[in-house]
């Protein structure tokens, strides 16, 4: 098996992220190994000589994706017996020549500390409080609720929202408190009906989720999924609230479908 | 002010990521746009005509990162009023050539559900049942114990590592039932002392956060903050357990340093 590298004087994230995109194109397996903060010369000779010891353990030069700051400690690693990919280098002349302003590499300016951090943080605690409909006299903060039966997805997707974005999402999980039979809004949610938005899932995937937690349980259970599931989606219509089979979504994807319908604004970048 | 547009047929995770690590490079001040999930012909003819809209606004070309699998509405797109940057494309042959093997583009491969997905979320539930030391006797099953005082960046950086990496990170604060005067290492987490690490701050910093939430308290006091880094720094040392000071770093960084040094493995890719 063919290994890659992402490397870099930072946290690797972009070289990761640049990696990965390229080597996902392709139906190939590889051996994927980071490493971060290769920020002095004694680091870069250490990841020369483990991107040599590759080589000579399995005949096949390793791929080497890096965004280096620091040439010298550029030009150490890609001294390794290895094929370099750079992709900094390659765009950044066409960029400065666009802005017309020469560029002023700098590390950690991509993942560093921005101002916006605390507004990150203040995000997840904003989460973690509103998690699971524990905190109702919180929504006039929010900039979405989540909502949907149990299991489907509301947690992490608040979280990742939060820690990418510095959105805050509430999440209120429909239960047997709100009559399942007859689910009708929660008064709770009235008043914030612009801020909602519904995950649901395919029944198969509820039931094999719920099981894990509780199995052979009538909260577990088919019927019982199908049954919520069918009443909260009903509601959504009804409602019109904007909603999302997760399915076959990742947490990424369903966080950046939700950006998509919404317009909420990623405070990240 | 320039604007810049990320642009993908799928999250436009990878487009963000490329177009922010070059912009990053320029002291530039640049207005971000991200449009995910262009996947249709008349989806690209609207993006197209934003652009243009931009364009005749400003009188100046937007730039477009993108990273589109569908060949037809990348053509769309780019015939916009603007300079376009495809960092796949050129990577792409020399990739292949390397693979000897054709390049198979697929959307949602970058972001999709992966095997490991059903992983990620298992660390997440694990990092919200252990967050804050609620736990204790959960920790056989982490991958690293967070440790530090109130406030240090414990349960993001938990969180982080969950939802990017699939790692199964507890947390346990110091508090005053540790007996901060004479800080040991507690009982419930001596046998996992090779999970431990540390996190300290600024006691500046610590002081500016726990005033955010509790001000003029005792909790919240320069002298406590003091105190309290002190005591746990010197337990650090004493025990050997490895640890950063986060003050001048994102979550992003803590993470990447925590990996790093502890040689846990990436789950993700």
């Amino acid at each position: 098996m063919r290994s890659a590298f992402f490397i870099s004087d930072g946290t690797a994230l972009t070289a990761e992220a640049f990696g990965n995109a390229l080597l996902s194109m392709f139906p190939v397996k590889i051996k994927p190994v980071t490493l971060a903060f290769v920020d002095s010369e004694q680091k870069a000779q250490q990841a020369c000589q483990r991107i040599n010891q590759v080589y000579q353990e399995t005949g096949h030069k390793p791929l080497i994706f890096h965004t280096f700051v620091n040439t010298e400690i550029k030009g150490i690693v890609t001294s390794a017996n290895a094929v370099s990919y750079d992709f900094l280098d390659h765009f950044i002349a066409p960029v400065a020549a666009e802005l017309d302003c020469a560029a002023q590499p700098k590390t950690h300016r991509t993942h560093g500390i921005h101002n916006d951090y605390d507004f990150r943080i203040d995000a997840i605690n904003y989460a973690l409080a509103n998690d699971d409909g524990s905190n109702l006299s919180n929504y006039e903060e929010a900039d979405l609720i989540l909502v949907g039966v149990s299991r489907t997805g509301k947690t992490p997707t608040s979280l990742y929202l939060a820690l990418q974005y510095g959105i805050k999402a509430a999440n209120y999980p429909f239960t047997e408190d709100d009559n399942m039979e007859q689910l009708k809004l929660p008064e709770s949610l009235k008043s914030y009906r612009h801020k909602l938005f519904g995950l649901t899932l395919d029944a198969d995937r509820l039931h094999h989720i719920r099981s894990k937690r509780r199995e052979g349980s009538r909260y577990a259970s088919m019927a019982q999924c199908r049954f919520e599931l069918q009443q909260v989606e009903n509601l959504y219509r009804r409602e019109a609230i904007p909603f999302i089979d997760s399915t076959r979504f990742s947490v990424e994807e369903i966080a950046a479908k939700i950006l998509a319908e919404t317009n909420l604004e990623r405070h990240r970048f």
